[in-house]
């Protein structure tokens, strides 16, 4: 009935569509920064440190306005391939999904109101401790009060994040917690190697399988946010974790957290399930048997090759693209082809301005 | 059936309430500062310069945790009259009614998550210009934006406020939109001709009723960004303005940035409309026909003396605990007896901790 796929807990992923669709949603961006994000050649999200430091925010104003403040070019690589957030805020307009950016230590603020959480960008895990254990201890407490709040007002709370560097320390998290992780990249050539030996090199700093000690040494402030607003949200709404690989390093860290899984559900693009790389479905199944929604999208028909590139290995995911496209399904019956359209027009309108 | 009087408009009193009754709710404290309040014996909020800057991170912090984190003192004056944040606490817990707190430019940033709208305090009006005018227009544009987002999810908004020396710059604000205004006060002896002279001495510094300016010369950051709030909130949800004097002189500058007052109500306690220096029914009616519901609080039948006060006159009115409270008797039905038990046994866990 609706393009979305799913895969891990057929079951519960029947049961979580039956139970959202037509339902309202709330979409929240977590925007965060990692110093590790710096390493050269580690992540394509941004081409240099400077503009890096501007991605989060970028990709929140972005989303509001349909440009950005903070810098005076709109995301996008010099061949056209645009940020996520282009299906993100297609899919939150077409469904009138009301959107809230959360500030969990971005480097640069965006010029539109947040929820600041008090916490401060992540280092370099590759120097040095991603966080400080207090302020881990902060985030998932902020996370769990925001949670809370955001829960009390909606059926289900879409959370997206947009972190360059991000994947690296989900990997460092993930290895860290006793898994045995593989990620996706934005690059089609992932730069897997670095990413492991930064990893490698982290974790010689640890002697604990403490999942807050793993967050301080390895992760970003991004993944303890998450969980905390996960633990309060999962208890009266329902949640989809919009990413790839990132998510499944939240879960994990939220097991300590804790949860409530009847209510949740990842929700990611096609483009993630398709990335040989990274193996999404086995990876969530090593920490918990909640189902993955997959949006089936058609960016490969597109007459646009800027978002042709999606579906050839570029970007695949990102600002909650996939889990914001199976909301906007769900809460309105578009379908794909329809989304396409709607993203051509956003992009068309884009590159016009 | 419940507690709460209508004043003003009846029909749209009534009207208000069968929309909402038995209905969800969201409350939002919009925190703020105007350095007014520095004015030597202006305000008793606070007892002296250094704990007036944490009135409002206080409060907030008080609604939240029940004890504050930024001072490790409960809002209350030495004889034992507490802060309003008292009704507005007992009310919100009774009712589960969620909460959000608005940073709009608080001297001191509350320690727990906040919306933040990236505005500074407000200066003295005896000296100088509140805020500058480009500051009016951020707080009335992020404002709107804010409204949007909290309206989206919600049948009725209620917004309360929290910031000394607030009465003064509404006094201002009123008189320079060329209301005749009196105000009420925190104080039984109001000082009256003190913020009458504060007033007339501002108003020399302008030659313009624009509202603009005449917020950024005699105004706060508060009065704005509620004004921005309102309109967009009030589109698509109920609102409930929380409050006496100081939100009559953001209806007043709400004329200009417009608001749907089919959808408002002014939610306020019965002590403010006792305060024969305040004529809050006249004030709203200079302005808009919108209807005033007041809670018929039963403070003066308490065993305790400091909530006694509060029907003697004494603080009144704050933190939105009228709106709140009347939020509370209209989700639930609970009625004031009840409601000062509750307050009463919340009085007695502050002052046992």
């Amino acid at each position: 009935m609706y393009d979305i796929e799913i895969l891990g807990n057929l079951e519960k992923g029947i049961n979580f569509i039956k139970k959202t669709e037509r339902k309202e949603f709330l979409f929240s961006l977590v925007i965060s920064y990692t110093a590790t994000c710096e390493i050269p050649g580690i992540t394509v999200a941004g081409a240099n440190p400077d503009l890096l430091r501007y991605t989060a925010a970028a990709d929140a104003e972005f989303l509001h306005y349909g440009f950005c403040k903070s810098i005076n070019v709109i995301p996008m690589t010099p061949d056209g391939k645009p940020t996520p957030a282009i299906l993100t805020k297609t899919a939150l307009e077409a469904a009138s999904i009301p959107s809230l950016v959360i500030n969990a230590g971005s480097r640069i603020i965006p010029q539109l109101p947040f929820l600041e959480l008090g916490l401060i960008p992540g280092k370099n895990i590759l120097e040095e401790p991603g966080m400080d254990l207090e302020l881990v201890r902060k985030a998932v407490e902020y996370g769990r009060i925001a949670g809370r709040t955001l829960a009390s007002s909606t059926n289900c709370l879409v959370i997206g994040e947009s972190i360059p560097g991000g994947t690296t320390t989900a990997l460092g998290v993930m290895a860290g917690l006793g898994m045995s992780p593989t990620v996706s990249s934005s690059m089609p050539e992932n730069p897997i190697q670095l990413k492991n030996q930064t990893v490698q090199s982290a974790l010689k700093r640890i002697d604990s399988k403490d999942p807050f000690e793993v967050i301080s040494q390895l992760g970003d402030p991004m993944i303890p946010t998450v969980a905390g607003i996960l633990s309060t949200a999962s208890e009266s709404a329902n949640v989809i974790l919009a990413g790839g690989t990132q998510m499944v390093a939240v879960l994990a860290f939220a097991k300590s957290t804790g949860f409530n899984k009847e209510n949740v559900a990842i929700g990611t693009t096609s483009y993630i399930i398709e990335d040989k790389d990274a193996n999404l479905v086995d990876l969530v199944n090593q920490v918990s048997d909640i189902p993955i929604l997959v949006a089936k999208l058609k960016l490969g028909n597109s007459k646009i090759s800027g978002l042709r590139s999606y579906a050839n290995g570029f970007v695949k995911e990102g600002a909650g693209a996939g889990g914001s496209s199976i909301a906007c399904m769900l809460k309105t019956g578009i379908d794909s082809e329809k989304l396409l359209l709607l993203t051509e027009q956003e992009y068309d309108r884009i590159i016009s301005q």
